[in-house]
């Protein structure tokens, strides 16, 4: 079989599955979130209302992010010019870093051009350090965390999700004086649930362990300052490290990883993501300050925001839609079905001018199948009511294999 | 021994081996590159010159760039707000892989947020998908083409450096079957060498391999539109993939694959690096774009850069400095020793305000530390006539092993 015909056979099977992607084209409009222009592959052009953004707080339109950027830009160009250590160092870099320490109540903290390479780059760089540790990992891990304990290359253990009776079955099992990193993260991104993150820091006091959590989806979100999930438990010092993005909450693009400064130092030196990396444009780095000085400072977004959360669940309840419940920001609407999902998605957008992407494998598992819907501050009761009227009429309309189980029950 | 303990005990070895990295921090001055103000440590700010930029051409600071990435900003706001697949594809990526598939005379373009993530994906992809296939991996290949093709997890070959006959010697004993794919680098970045690439296609053409060809120090640098070394050449049609970066000589970050629709249409539907990963900011799309656009229509940037290198590397000569000769614009100093090349670059920056920075292990191998310059268009002969006295002063002063064994031949 030529290249050719194999990869084009690879398309086929992913079509036949329901898994062949097709990416949707946007044009956000600043000013005007959740709204954006779909850029239609006929050529048209049509006004929508995007639900599925991890841009949660529209902070991405903020105009101190914005001016901070736009100041950034005229003054210092646009790229960094280099890695980290070949001239590509700025202020911008070092006083954003500065910030994220101080947030995760950490020594310090190091950024990466995406939350991805944080964790690849952090995880990886501890395992080559400590080649006879072993790392206790959550089976909800994201795909980047696995990748990263993958690459570390050293001993590991799956602790059954957010079981703690599991993972201190897994610690007892271990030598004593084996060193031990527990990773896992605050909320999970596809269902919304959240780690029980005191008592993990019990379990890892107990057993002599670092810890590793994953905040991507709760900065900017939880706890008084908008440091997340371990901040609002007040467990943040508790923490080895903390791990988290700049391209979610706080509007922009990168991640980053803090933690005690010499072994955020091992990182910086070992982590070949980090190092053979031009490092993120300046002015990206500004406008992630300037985001996170707003969140900290002033919680308005994130409390308008959790509210339109409660708001939009129990509208769907009410319509008897087949809502995962959870403590988190996440709305999770379970299809249970690829080919399904896609066509709610398709309908909704086609009839309706609503965004919401269906989420299949393998971002889910299989007959997992669901529309991930993520309220902002920014939409309105009317955007909620136009949602929740547009899938009640599909849902009558399909039959999601989520609703069918729930008809028996 | 503690965590901590061990921490700082790596830290304490890399000290000793002179490969502990210090990062000089900058603040780049747009419109006034290749200047820069450097903010020491005590607190002291002070002007030099950087000598070691990958933007090569000052087009990160070009009106036109800053123009197009003010305007996205105003109108789309700062962040994509997701993957690629969830809400994060805009207008702006749409055009720019268009473009970059244009100027590289393929099929298609996908863009990642680093040209390190770029050869991750993209290796690791085309792995997953040919399990039965080999890769032939230049031995200069550079870390993420390396840690692609381990990720890719297949069969490999490694071939001497540049050695036609050693990669023709790899391919004959290998099953004539067999897929094929053979990845190299045009310009090499640590020493400036040049791949004999029609060579190579000829040999594929014969073994019926595929090409991978990364180009990240070529961009818009060579060739009549800046395409890189390929189209210099005439060959860009020949190769079944082109990689490139946005970061360097197209100023913004960012990095590209370009090839067959069907298999870039693979590499986006398999690579986990790609799917978990938030999309290019929208604006930074836009300023790559208004870069390429720039350089693909005015040669008036390199041309000027090519000369500025001639002229350096003459009086580098002439000066008995140790150059490294080659075929590129990127001029290798070489000194041999770690200590040593750290002292010359602290004394430059110290005494003269010129900013080189020391290049050590990991980025090249023990005995090969260099300083590595790279003259841009902006770059004047006073500029260089300081750097040149500078450099002669040190190297008159401290006995480089590079001079030592000069002296003997």
């Amino acid at each position: 079989m030529s290249y050719r015909a194999r990869f084009e056979n690879q398309i086929a099977v992913m079509k036949q599955d329901g898994r062949y992607r097709t990416f949707i084209e946007l044009e956000r409009i600043a000013g005007e979130f959740p709204a954006a222009i779909w850029k239609r592959k006929d050529g048209e052009a049509r006004r929508v209302v995007v639900w599925c953004s991890n841009d949660y707080l529209g902070i991405g339109q903020h105009p101190d992010v914005l001016a901070a950027m736009h100041e950034a830009l005229d003054n210092h160009g646009a790229g960094a010019g280099g890695t980290r250590n070949i001239s590509g160092t700025q202020s911008q870099h070092v006083r954003l870093e500065a910030e994220i320490a101080d947030m995760h109540e950490k020594e310090s903290a190091l950024i990466f051009t995406s939350g991805w390479i944080s964790n690849l780059a952090a995880l990886s760089a501890l395992g080559k350090l400590l080649p006879d540790a072993v790392i206790l990992s959550d089976a909800g891990n994201h795909n980047s965390m696995i990748e990263g304990i993958k690459r570390a290359g050293i001993e590991k253990r799956i602790w059954r999700h957010n079981d703690l009776a599991h993972l201190e079955e897994l610690l007892l099992a271990l030598p004593p004086e084996q060193p031990k990193l527990i990773a896992f993260e605050s909320v999970y991104s596809m269902d919304g649930d959240i780690a029980p993150i005191a008592d993990i820091c019990d379990l890892a006091d107990r057993f002599g362990a670092m810890t590793y959590l994953d905040e991507v989806h709760a900065v900017g979100l939880y706890g008084p300052q908008g440091a997340g999930v371990a901040e609002r438990e007040g467990v943040a010092n508790r923490l080895t490290f903390i791990e988290g993005t700049l391209g979610k909450a706080f509007g922009v693009m990168g991640g980053y990883v803090a933690g005690p400064t010499v072994m955020i130092d091992v990182i910086r030196s070992l982590a070949d993501s980090f190092i053979f990396t031009t490092s993120l444009c300046p002015h990206l780095a500004a406008g992630a300050l300037a985001a996170i000085q707003h969140l900290r400072n002033d919680p308005a977004l994130r409390e308008k925001q959790q509210r339109h959360v409660k708001m939009l669940k129990d509208m769907l309840k009410d319509a008897g839609l087949p809502v995962l419940d959870g403590p988190s920001h996440i709305i999770p609407l379970m299809v249970g079905d690829a080919h399904a999902c896609r066509a709610a998605s398709d309908r909704l957008l086609e009839q309706h001018g609503i965004y919401v992407q269906p989420i299949n494998y393998p971002t889910v598992a299989h007959g997992k199948e669901r529309l991930r819907i993520t309220p902002t501050p920014f939409h309105t009761e009317e955007h909620m009511r136009q949602l929740v009227d547009a899938l009640s009429a599909i849902a009558r309309e399909s039959l999601w294999p989520s609703l069918r189980v729930e008809a028996v029950a």
